[in-house]
């Protein structure tokens, strides 16, 4: 007898706007589909049913980082057997390492009944982001296990907080170049102007205030980074013109999706959203770029979990 | 026949910790009292009944020349006749030039009938802090004026945030040495470590999310400056200690007053709030520094106003 459990891994915007290193968001799309299932026998299989072609050593994988993670704190470790078919394609700065490594250890709990807290999981999920990217970040990780808006304080000691905000919808864009996270980060200085610094600390304030008042128009004039998007925005074409049309068009506003190349805009109403995936579409267009677009919406729930399965034998 | 009214104007406590010239606070003591008489004649006319001999040339004075800001705005001018009673000592660091002029413009609105808003009532009275400190700035004003306590997000152009918070008490001890808001000033880097910067917006966010989801252990763990404190406090003899035990004593934490040099200390209970007190009083009693200390509340009605009197000659 074998148990299994599907999950919906989602997407999630790290680095939102002011909240460089410390908010990010989850999405209702794309998400990564992960069927996981409980083996007597200990050890961890991994399959993909993707095209990318990621490793399948559980060592290597980001998802098989979190779960060993997870097995070390287990008396009676089992395994685990895991089939991922990512449709968040990875490098796109939507949180596709993190998604993985999320939707494995809620998959897992799951099927444990649940001996974790959140905020374990997150613990062993940043295993899989030092796996991805050499460092155990958890802009990613915090809101594809939360849901919704995450804030994290500080990451040691991990502090995680749950933002409420009104329904927003999100259209993102993916320009299908390569944007390094390593290069994104290298091209930022390590000293900061104090009075850009003042500038983007109002802004986050202004933002959380602006989620947990549902003031959707102080969500929009808070929405402005002064620090990290003038430096990485040059290595997005078509960034200025996204942003500037997208304003254009009513949204609130938005910016890079992580260390990008995606690039996301907030917005009130679905009309506005559907109107700035269209100027996204003309504007990767004209440059002759390929490109993906998604018009979501915020996901208040995270990695979503379908009912357990028991395959009788 | 003349009309008078009198407000009581709160102190204020500018740069709340994370939240350096952004975020305020107004308290319930000490304050201003002021008596404020319109006349039909024009010219502006002061009086002091303190100790103080603040200036009285309107130009000069931080009231008159916020009531000069008023004035100009108007067709046809009155004039006022202002007694103040300062009792927020100049220099403390608890916005007592703050203080005399938005109790000056909240008064002489009050007379008018009230044809300006909050928002033009700030920008009047930031007038009065340009002859105080040269700055045009709106940290002590705008809470005193909106009450509780407020976030500048921007102050070209204005955008000021309420934000409201669970019930707070504050400890205050204002040790009786000068701390010029120049020096203050000059003493800080205009660089400032991304990292650190980081860590300020994660904090003034926790700290945003706290008083609105009025969660004290979050207010508590975000109250952290990482980047202000550190210079600044070295300027005010005693801060250590009694930052250090307030936090011991059950404080939630605090910091600097404004530019100083004043300390304050919030906590969630009273029986806490007077603990602080006691340790405040015996540090500066062993340091032989002259102090004086309060307990007082965060104050969400700002400058308050009593019934306009009518005097029938």
């Amino acid at each position: 007898m074998s148990k299994s459990v599907q999950v919906h891994a989602p997407a999630t915007v790290a680095n939102l706007v002011c909240g460089f290193d410390v908010l990010g968001m989850a999405l209702h799309r794309p998400d990564d589909v992960m069927t996981l299932t409980l083996k007597e026998e200990p050890g961890i299989t991994i399959e993909h049913t993707d095209i990318y072609q990621l490793p399948t050593e559980p060592e290597k994988n980001v998802a098989g980082a979190a779960l060993l993670a997870m097995l070390e704190e287990l008396d009676h470790p089992p395994g685990f057997h895991l089939v991922t078919d990512k449709r968040i394609k990875p490098g796109s700065g939507l949180g596709s390492s993190a998604a993985s490594s999320a939707g494995a250890v809620v998959a897992a709990n799951e099927l444990l009944g649940k001996p974790f807290s959140n905020e374990d999981l997150v613990r062993f999920a940043m295993n899989g982001e030092k796996v991805a990217s050499g460092v155990k970040h958890a802009d990613n990780i915090a809101p594809a296990i939360y849901g919704g808006i995450t804030l994290i304080r500080s990451i040691f000691p991990l502090d995680i907080v749950q933002l409420s905000g009104p329904p927003l919808f999100v259209t993102v864009v993916h320009p299908q170049i390569e944007v390094r996270t390593a290069d994104a980060r290298q091209i930022l200085r390590k000293e900061v102007q104090l009075k850009s610094a003042i500038k983007q600390w109002g802004n986050i304030a202004g933002l959380v205030a602006g989620l947990l008042k549902q003031d959707y128009a102080l969500i929009g004039r808070s929405l402005e980074d002064v620090i990290i998007e003038p430096v990485r925005s040059i290595l997005i074409p078509g960034f200025d013109d996204v942003k500037s049309q997208s304003r254009e068009a009513g949204a609130l506003g938005g910016g890079i999706s992580g260390s990008g190349p995606s690039i996301f805009m907030l917005s009130e109403k679905e009309s506005t959203a559907n109107a700035v995936e269209q100027l996204m579409q003309d504007v990767y267009t004209k440059l002759g770029i390929d490109f993906k677009t998604y018009v979501t919406s915020i996901s208040y729930e995270g990695v979503r979990v379908s009912p357990v399965t028991v395959h009788q034998p």
